[in-house]
């Protein structure tokens, strides 16, 4: 492995990396009421016919077509009514030459016939049935199969399952469904000044903020969070903790604490707990230039900047389009909005920058207003509504310029925007 | 109350029906690092300042500014060195007049001083540090409660919360958050053909589509579905049904069987289970004319048609809606795209029609098919993308006309559309 000593890469060489890694998602088995939103994970075959008999398409009488052949409203033919089968009735009487049955839509056929008159061309008078049209074989009459053939595929790999995909297995009698498991994804915490939420604050000490957003992103990215907890600001224990991380899971999400980002103990430390596959130390993006990110036998490593306005956006960025695409999930859509500038928005040389802005309604215009992503990023974080990019080669946006916001909540929660009634 | 004995409503007497119920959610705490997408339930003041002591914003040193005052390139000030402040340490030594401390980003600032000199204008040599610049009063100070004032309203009631916000609410140490409770939705399927899955199919008997469609959209819709099972079709047992599923959850859902529409049999045991609040019999929409909506001491109770696609396309436009306004979630954002109507559609005079549709691309042309809704609708269920709306006055759709479609399906899952890359 060559050296990449805080060589920093662009988020192409980022991008391309990542996706060389080949992380594959297990299968499980889920509950088809639970399924909604996962992806199946096999080509999924009918074990039956659907519909597993021959069923009445109209509520009339079922007969055998050539007893009607020359009837018409002038001349009707007479038919023995010999009984009825409602939905859901599990049998019925045979239907010979001259007789008929009462038959409900969705009902079963019986044997002997191969045809439903519709109940507005006959008259029922007693035990017959006079019929005034002539019906022809199969008229109103669904086969067995007709729906979902025996053995026919339902739905292919890959779908993320809807609920009418689900209506659709459910008909064929499933339980449950193949779907492919959820990563899981390790996220920690790194700093001597980080406290549990709950505890008490000492000075010199601050809450945990980033292990939540981080959380509760991997579970909005299709993944399945796994708390490693805090770790301190030592070489052993984050190695400690890594070597866990990848032992149980499937990806590794670590932030910085967040007072700093990682130095160079990080990318060190990572290549002495195994020979890494790529490890990329440093990013030409703003934030997140200190990011690192490597892989160990296929399994990536994230360590993440400790300021949570930093690390959610290098996270929005670069980690969940890639938790999705690992997961098999489609790429998130994220909404777009204009908006004009409203100071000059200045970009730092060499770095794809995504500035985070507040958007604000004012005199019926949107204007993005850059939101901090220092230290003091913490209210700002909640107020952030997206970001602008600002490529590299672009040296700012001016004041005025319309810029397009890539928005990291609903577009109903702007301010002055949106309306909430159905 | 009023008869309103199958004298069909129109979808805007249904909604502002609906509109007047006053449907509320509970509240519950849940822990912040599984409360994304929850709404909160109260107005969120910080109980701490964020931060709660003084921190340092840049690697430096902290000093009295008054001791640097007159310093410069050329006549640097001397400071004695007592110590030093790492991120996250607890105590720091007082500073007096001439001395100075240590401090990394993010540090407690000592008391005493009132300044950091960054480390970039001095030079440590032993024990004392060399300053070269004048430095004002609180610079590179972050005070206490800078971020979050103490008492301060950090979210506002009814947020549907974001990782941003849970992070900037774990700033101020709070383990869990105060979110109005989901909907109980009950779930159940009326008919006598009806098989729970898993069982073995008799003749006559078809599996339960509808209530595993409308659980998993009952979730989507961020309600929490409760299964009452099959019911059969008895004027006793269903009114037993409702009656336990009013005593139990907030709304009711439940659908006719596959194969047929709730005749007079389902209204009449409504209006005797207890006097409803209003009750609807028969909807001027197709699919979705046999809908029966009523309400009981509040409470809304829907009888979907048996058909699984009608049964969800009248759960889409009706109860979806209202279940995520109730919930105090935003309306859905429903995406829209246009197509070329693939063959003529025809409209039934004074219904508003939802025709699903398919939709395939053809000659680089995204094309819409009507797909089924009748009781051969099993497969066309999963195969329908969205629907064409076709409102009361206008009779039908020419074949080529562009028409707009409204997805019930996320965009990339359309054959040959979208991408699955990030």
């Amino acid at each position: 492995m060559k050296e990449l000593f805080y060589s920093v890469s662009s988020l192409e060489e980022v991008f391309a990396k990542l996706d060389s890694l080949n992380v594959k998602p297990g299968v499980e088995e889920v509950p088809i009421q639970q399924a909604s939103g996962r992806v199946l994970a096999e080509d999924l075959r009918s074990p039956i016919n659907v519909p597993h008999f021959r069923r009445a398409a109209r509520d009339g009488y079922a007969i055998i077509s050539k007893d009607t052949f020359g009837a018409g409203e002038e001349n009707p033919v007479v038919l023995r009514l010999i009984g009825e089968v409602r939905a859901g009735q599990e049998e019925a009487p045979h239907v010979s030459p001259g007789q008929c049955v009462r038959v409900a839509t969705g009902g079963l056929i019986p044997s002997g016939a191969d045809a439903v008159v519709m109940v507005e061309y006959t008259i029922e008078k007693g035990g017959k049935v006079e019929v005034y049209r002539a019906v022809a074989p199969r008229e109103h009459i669904i086969d067995e199969g007709r729906d979902i053939k025996r053995g026919s595929l339902i739905l292919k790999k890959g779908v993320v399952l809807t609920p009418q995909d689900l209506g659709a297995i459910a008909a064929t009698g499933a339980e449950k469904v193949k779907v492919y498991s959820k990563l899981k994804v390790a996220v920690a915490s790194t700093g001597d000044e980080l406290v549990r939420l709950g505890e008490k604050l000492k000075p010199g000490k601050i809450y945990d903020v980033n292990s939540v957003t981080l959380i509760n992103a991997v579970r909005d990215s299709g993944g399945n969070p796994v708390y490693m907890g805090i770790i301190r600001d030592d070489r052993e224990k984050l190695i400690e903790a890594l070597k866990k991380a990848l032992a149980t899971c499937d990806v590794v999400v670590f932030s910085g604490g967040t007072s700093k980002g990682p130095g160079d103990a990080v990318p060190s430390a990572l290549r002495e707990v195994f020979t890494p596959d790529f490890l990329i130390h440093g990013v030409a993006m703003k934030p997140g230039k200190p990011t690192v990110i490597a892989a160990y036998h296929g399994k990536p490593v994230f360590m993440l900047p400790g300021y949570p306005t930093s690390a959610l956006l290098v996270y929005y960025i670069i980690v969940d389009p890639f938790i999705r695409k690992w997961s098999q999930l489609p790429r998130r859509e994220l909404r777009k909005v204009k908006a004009k500038a409203a100071v000059k928005m200045f970009s730092e040389e060499g770095r794809h920058e995504f500035k985070p802005v507040k958007i604000i309604l004012e005199d019926g215009e949107l204007k993005a207003y850059p939101t901090a992503t220092g230290s003091e990023a913490i209210t700002t974080l909640s107020s952030t509504h997206g970001y602008v990019e600002i490529k590299v080669g672009q040296s700012f946006i001016e004041e005025g310029e319309e810029v397009t916001v890539t928005l990291l909540k609903p577009v109903n929660e702007l301010e002055g925007g949106g309306e909430r009634k159905p």
